[in-house]
């Protein structure tokens, strides 16, 4: 066997066997496979596809190149949540103390960010003192006393995966359902999952432009789930509609507590309601209607607020220490009418000039600062209204004013959750 | 402008603008660009493509990465050969002398070795003293006075094209016909080639598997030649036809004398006449059918003979010291037919393994070893007549038996020349 011969198996649109995909995965983590020999396979698995049984072959070698965890003492009722990616995409932080408080179990890995704005633990970090990097014992102790805890991810999970990542992120090869789902799927099955709720973004800035490659995606992981006994939900989200109103670490924290204390009403909270009641059905085998009722009751009763209290206490974060930026800019509009989009991709690459998220990987995150965006889709804007507060220490000129777009008329038909498939 | 973008363009099968071109070739060129990201979108191009303006602009940087030489001072009969490869081919060795006796000048740049068997420059370095580098300049001076000079490759020519093309052979890139036309032709263009006739192969073992793909290679290389005021006829021959009886270098020396001394007669011969008259007939602005009578009055009165001898004089060798082997083993029938197929590939491979080519680049050729045919298609076998003798110093055993196919029924209809395109 040998990778040139493999690649040009794949090139031919050729499907490759499960003992080809073990020499991939084997010889390019130990390095006789050559990163540019990788890079070329990945290319041609971008362009002609893998069919499922390759797929799952990927998914079974990744997961097993590096440490599992097994979750199993924690019992049943231990659910993960996975988002592929989006603009001040904070759900987790108010997720996982919601379903905690309802009874189940999260023991959740998050990345640094990627991209343009801070991963969670980045958002984590912002909180003085607060520990990130939890020992393994401490981290399942903690799940197993609490019933949350959240820690960065450990270096040695499915390191094929990760080298493999790193690789497609700089050789234009991100775009492809089964590279995307075996990324997924490798971590979640070393890390033990047994029960997943899995949020895709769909739209024009997202990995996954529509409805018909969100399907394909979603299936492909309830199917590999399958394969390894994990139960999979996926919610399809619209990536075009900004989920909440602040960007940037600290000032996320912010908007955590905005909703878990303050009740703040908004498509954030819906999608959060949305993935809860997903997982309080998943994790406590009770139907979906059940599951959201539990929800809504944890949220009105602050149950879910102190859940995050004591999570912030357990990992010895100070909320009353966040970082604030010492100047802000008011962005006004400058017309009347309908907000009918905010593009949260140019959000996402302004709120990085701003110092929120690393331009480069050794880049230091400034974690005061940040956005809060002051209107929601269908608002009526008055020209003079301010659209968003810019936080930042650093100097800014040249606001893009494409952000925002402005009509006459109201945006119709523009749902959250476009499709839920288990 | 970065690579990433770049890449994920041609992913998505757009053209490729000629800046972009620059940017990837210059970039590339000065290690801006890594070889796992050029391996990338290599792959992207093998599988979408480019049309004739990016193959236009691709040459030309490539063309333009290195030395470039001038041959104008030699006249306008300058013309040059190029094969897209096969096994045993010493074509150049033939078709050189006979051309150069007629009047063309030929100032041929030649490469060792890629893939099984040795190259038109380990050939001649099998004659004992035989200078294979010669300076630009004795190179030119050879040129002007006897009308033939062969030199290996200068380092510095086409450097971006050198680079890529190390890179293509290690990621199963290779398969490409602009990639393989732009290769050739800005070479071609650097070397100050005007006038060029090419050898393109096609068959089961060749880069080009078909006719349809041999004469769109044809009519890009063709197009290509327009645009650089260089006069390109190629010829589409058939791969799966051996040529000559001799493989191994110093065998094919014999086999080269063989046929400018002893008018041995075969479809080497048939290719080198055909290859001849299009050169002669380029070079020298006159008709095919004049410029054939000028190439068989030259190998009949042994003028093309002379000229080889003058060539090796010239270049310092001595053909009475040509190495042979120790050893010998005939192969022998065991079944009785006719001979309707030898594999080159097979036969590149075993060459390889008496000695004859590089399993790796750093190893050394035995000059000496090697294989004769001793029969030709459709001649008539019986069980036990020598098929083939190998001549080698290492140990053999274990003689792949599918090398030659026999059958009750001669094969029919199978040309050597498929087409000339000009």
């Amino acid at each position: 066997m040998n990778i040139i011969d493999i690649i040009n198996k794949k090139r031919m649109k050729q499907s490759l066997t499960d003992e080809e995909i073990k020499y991939v995965i084997d010889n390019y983590l130990s390095g006789v496979i050559k990163d540019y020999q990788m890079s070329s396979l990945l290319m041609a698995i971008v362009l002609n596809g893998m069919n499922e049984e390759e797929t799952y072959s990927l998914t079974k070698y990744m997961a097993n190149s590096g440490d599992k965890l097994d979750l199993n003492f924690l019992g049943d009722n231990v659910v993960d949540k996975h988002s592929t990616g989006g603009v001040g995409d904070k759900t987790t932080l108010i997720v996982a103390p919601i379903v905690a408080s309802c009874g189940v179990k999260v023991a959740k890995m998050s990345g640094r960010g990627l991209g343009h704005t801070g991963g969670t633990i980045d958002k984590l970090e912002s909180i003085p003192g607060l520990v990130v990097n939890l020992e393994k014992e401490r981290f399942l102790n903690q799940v197993n006393e609490i019933g949350v805890a959240i820690t960065s991810q450990t270096e040695n999970i499915a390191l094929a995966d990760k080298k493999i990542y790193a690789l497609r992120d700089v050789t234009g090869t991100v775009e492809s359902i089964p590279l995307i789902a075996s990324s997924i799927m490798s971590k979640k099955i070393a890390l033990g999952t047994k029960k997943l709720v899995l949020d895709i973004k769909v739209g024009k800035g997202a990995l996954i432009k529509n409805l018909d490659d969100a399907k394909t995606l979603a299936n492909l992981m309830i199917n590999i789930g399958k394969q390894n006994n994990i139960k999979v939900v996926c919610i399809l989200t619209n990536m075009d509609i900004p989920l909440g109103n602040n960007i940037g670490n600290s000032l996320e924290i912010e908007e955590v507590i905005d909703i878990l204390k303050e009740n703040k009403q908004g498509s954030l909270t819906d999608l959060c309601i949305e993935i809860s009641s997903q997982m309080v059905s998943l994790g406590l085998n009770i139907d979906y209607q059940q599951a959201k009722e539990k929800v809504l009751e944890s949220l009105s009763s602050k149950k879910a607020y102190n859940k995050f209290l004591q999570l912030i206490e357990y990992q010895e974060g100070s909320l009353d220490k966040l970082p604030k930026a010492n100047s802000k800019y008011q962005i006004k509009s400058i017309t009347n009418g309908y907000l009918i989009d905010i593009d949260a991709y140019k959000l996402g690459v302004l709120s990085m000039h701003l110092g929120a998220g690393r331009e480069n990987k050794e880049d230091k995150i400034d974690y005061s600062s940040g956005i809060i965006i002051h209107k929601n889709i269908n608002d009526y804007i008055n020209s003079g209204d301010v659209l968003m507060t810019l936080y930042t220490d650093k100097l800014i000129t040249n606001i893009d004013n494409t952000i925002f777009k402005i009509s006459s008329n109201k945006l119709k038909n523009n749902p959250l959750i476009l499709d839920i498939i288990k």
